[in-house]
């Protein structure tokens, strides 16, 4: 898709930190920057990966435009040095993710950039946006997918979403998350999304009335005829209607009927009630499409009534992730290399939970082989070694006397590498492929993991190297600390 | 800016419905669509319009490409002939619009749309789009700038917002809303938004220790030195340096500090301390910047607990409308022409307040001359004339015993024409001219309406002429519906 040049989208303190790096002679100081989150969105057990294409099309196409030099000449801060340093820009990072689809936890690097400080600072807004935004509409889309139960879900929310790129990659990080399709036309032709679509009430207002506007709809598109019958009133005309027009126009013809759809109204009642009719008459196989203000909590509800609902059409409250509308991934450093020696970084905080976990590290995820479920995570230093062979002693980070010896299991290095020096080095999978992946590895998960409420929390460990250098700094750090303070 | 081709932006059913009436005669019907909303966000008194320029630029590039007929034809469900007719498409609607930055209250028509049914009804998933999602921010920014009583509100959410143009128009919707800048540099140079922004926590932690990373700073940027101060701890380490550095460094060099930023902890009390201790060291002048987490309702809290604080950044709570993140605008037919007649259509439902305003109408703001303040807004048929010198009688269109004469009175016709026959007749007032509009318009609201909770409902309502058609109407529904029943 064409782009409009996007390096501009970052925070303005990005370009005043590297001009400063730039001046204090940092800017090629080796630093490691990760990407976690905190938190998973409506207090859920796990999320889903979603924004690696997208981020690493925005790193391919980073440059800085003379029309951005101008404009940050215009400021008046900025070094004619540096402006210059901007001009030759080229990226040469490295950068690691865990791939797109797959469940994530928090406290675990998503996304780690290695690189000159410079670099791996600025790119920090569009990593964020970027993976925050599409993570937390594919997070959002498996919850809601998988209150369907494995009725269809549609996504419809492209008139609510927020911003363009909101309804574009809202549709494709909905996609990833299990919807089969989507209304967002240029999400099918941009990345092969099924569209899909019928009418709304103003078509059947357009008509004299509803016989007229269903039999005219019908005569079009008899192949895919779904009718939408609620704009007057569902039982005693949409329906009747429908059937009328399935009857006169759609059989003579040879096809069957697709669907109707309610938009308004109990869904649970009138989907009953559509389902006794549309069986009377002769139509078993006329699925029935639901739409309005739906969301997982309202579907679950729903189904354990009983409605009869054979596809879901989810709009603002899938493409906003209305009940909590954001992922608060953060960007943090975790380490600079002195002398070719990696010095991990910890920022402490008043709130324990926002100390980060320091270092270069790696992420495994440990599966039990019986089983095929997910065991836990855990986070090691780069060079450790983990033989699936022997049993591992896992412990809590927190609460270190609650430990737990695996056996049986097999690991796999979860993050993969996208960039090697500024090139990219990674081919991502087809749409289609990371939908199913996902699917498929949410199944992985535990089912106490995945519940809407109250889920068990899944395990995100340090390995003991890992965790003896995070103790060994928070008690530097609390020396250094009262001796600040003393002096 | 270089936008990519949105004319695909749509929902697929505006296509299939577009070839519906194309192949059904219709294409060339006149008709008239509504944009309006039924419910201001976070149960707020009012909402703010913003969007109309994106808008603009949309309909001003709608044209479909070969690449877009490629993918229709592929579908395999629209004819040639309509396919040429896309590709000779050409906008001819008139198009009318309540300008940016101007109050807006649930059921009045914010864009009005008087064209054929087919570009008229495809133009729908953007005008919905761009409207919702700018008036949804300009609505919550305005919210977050009441909050602070004059003191600065800065945009800091790109990180968290939801996509590219969520952050980018988000930024512009918070700026029409009232807030003084943003943390969005692409927001500057396309919009000229003030952009700012200083160091993150990685700038602290790049140096050997905080004193010498504030040095680093102060030296930089000594005319614009603020100062993040709660890396390590902010009334120990943090301000303690910052003073440190401000009489070592900027007052040598002839400056004063712009002042410090708290991103963490409980503010209150932070703010009070640090501001103690920035008077005591010589720097009244300082301001104190706040970040982390806020809205209106924080904001209020902590000033009535008297924090000390200048200049808020506001970020995901604000580029989200974390607390209700969708603003529910509907496009809705409200009238065709029938041999050069404006036929009304309405929308019934059972929920009534679901059924639309029918009718092709004007919006009228009443405004009371003494006072300066608006008294009501009110729809009325196109030929309606209001006499500013003639007592004027409002009455409640669902109790319509409540009645009230307004005197001494001006009135506004809210909605400017922005197209005619296609062609773009408004020229956009400048960014900054929309928000000091805005901020100007609040102004024109009761302190009733703009209360956080619960406030006064403003009156929209309707002329007698336009109730008594949408009463006829609501009867002779009510009569076939009846009949229809009975068959």
């Amino acid at each position: 898709m064409d782009r409009l040049n996007l390096t501009m989208l970052t925070d303005f303190y990005e370009l005043t930190m590297a001009n400063g790096y730039f001046k204090n002679g940092l800017a090629d100081k080796i630093v490691y920057f990760d990407m976690f989150f905190r938190k998973v969105p409506d207090n859920g057990g796990y999320a889903i990966m979603a924004g690696v294409e997208q981020l690493i099309e925005y790193i391919n196409n980073l440059k800085f435009t003379d029309e951005d030099i101008n404009y940050l000449r215009s400021k008046k801060i900025f070094s004619e040095e540096f402006l210059d340093y901007l001009k030759n820009f080229k990226f040469t990072c490295d950068i690691w993710a865990i791939p797109e689809g797959t469940p994530i936890f928090p406290n675990e690097p998503v996304v780690t950039v290695r690189g000159p400080v410079i670099q791996a600072q600025f790119i920090e807004t569009m990593v964020l946006l970027t993976i925050n935004h599409q993570s937390l509409i594919a997070t959002k889309a498996n919850r809601i997918v998988r209150a369907a139960q494995g009725r269809s879900v549609m996504e419809f929310g492209s008139r609510r979403a927020q911003g363009y790129d909101g309804a574009i990659y809202g549709a494709r990080a909905a996609y990833i998350g299990g919807c089969v399709g989507t209304a967002c036309t240029i999400a099918e032709r941009e990345f092969g999304i099924p569209a899909m679509g019928t009418m709304a009430h103003s078509w059947v207002q357009m008509f004299p009335n509803e016989l007229e506007a269903f039999r005219a709809y019908a005569n079009m598109y008899p192949d895919n005829c779904i009718l939408l019958v609620d704009t007057y009133d569902v039982l005693r005309s949409g329906v009747p209607n429908a059937i009328k027009v399935f009857n006169e126009v759609l059989l003579p013809k040879g096809y069957r009927p697709k669907g109707i759809r309610i938009d308004s109204g109990d869904i649970t009642y009138l989907s009953k009630q559509a389902r006794r009719m549309l069986d009377e008459a002769g139509f078993p196989d006329c699925k029935i499409v639901a739409s309005n203000s739906l969301d997982e909590y309202r579907i679950r509800d729903i189904l354990v009534q009983g409605a009869k609902v054979d596809i879901f059409g989810v709009g603002e409250r899938l493409i906003t992730s209305s009940s909590e509308p954001v992922f608060g991934g953060v960007y943090k450093l975790v380490a600079i290399e002195e002398n070719g020696r990696i010095i991990p970084k910890i920022k402490i905080s008043e709130n324990v939970e926002k100390i980060t976990n320091p270092g270069f590290k790696k992420v495994w995820r440990f599966y039990d082989k019986e089983s095929g479920k997910a065991v836990a995570d855990l986070l090691t230093l780069p060079d450790e070694v983990i033989n699936e062979n022997e049993p591992y002693e896992l412990f809590d980070p927190e609460f270190t006397w609650k430990r737990k010896i695996v056996t049986n299991f097999s690991v796999r290095d979860l993050q993969v590498k996208i960039f090697d020096k500024g090139k990219c080095v990674y081919k991502s999978p087809t749409l289609k492929e990371i939908r199913d992946y996902c699917l498929a590895q949410t199944e992985t998960l535990w089912d106490e993991v995945t519940r809407f409420d109250n889920p068990h929390r899944y395990y995100v460990d340090l390995s003991k190297p890992l965790w003896d250098i995070k103790d060994k700094m928070l008690k530097e750090y609390s020396y250094i600390r009262n001796k600040n303070i003393a002096k």
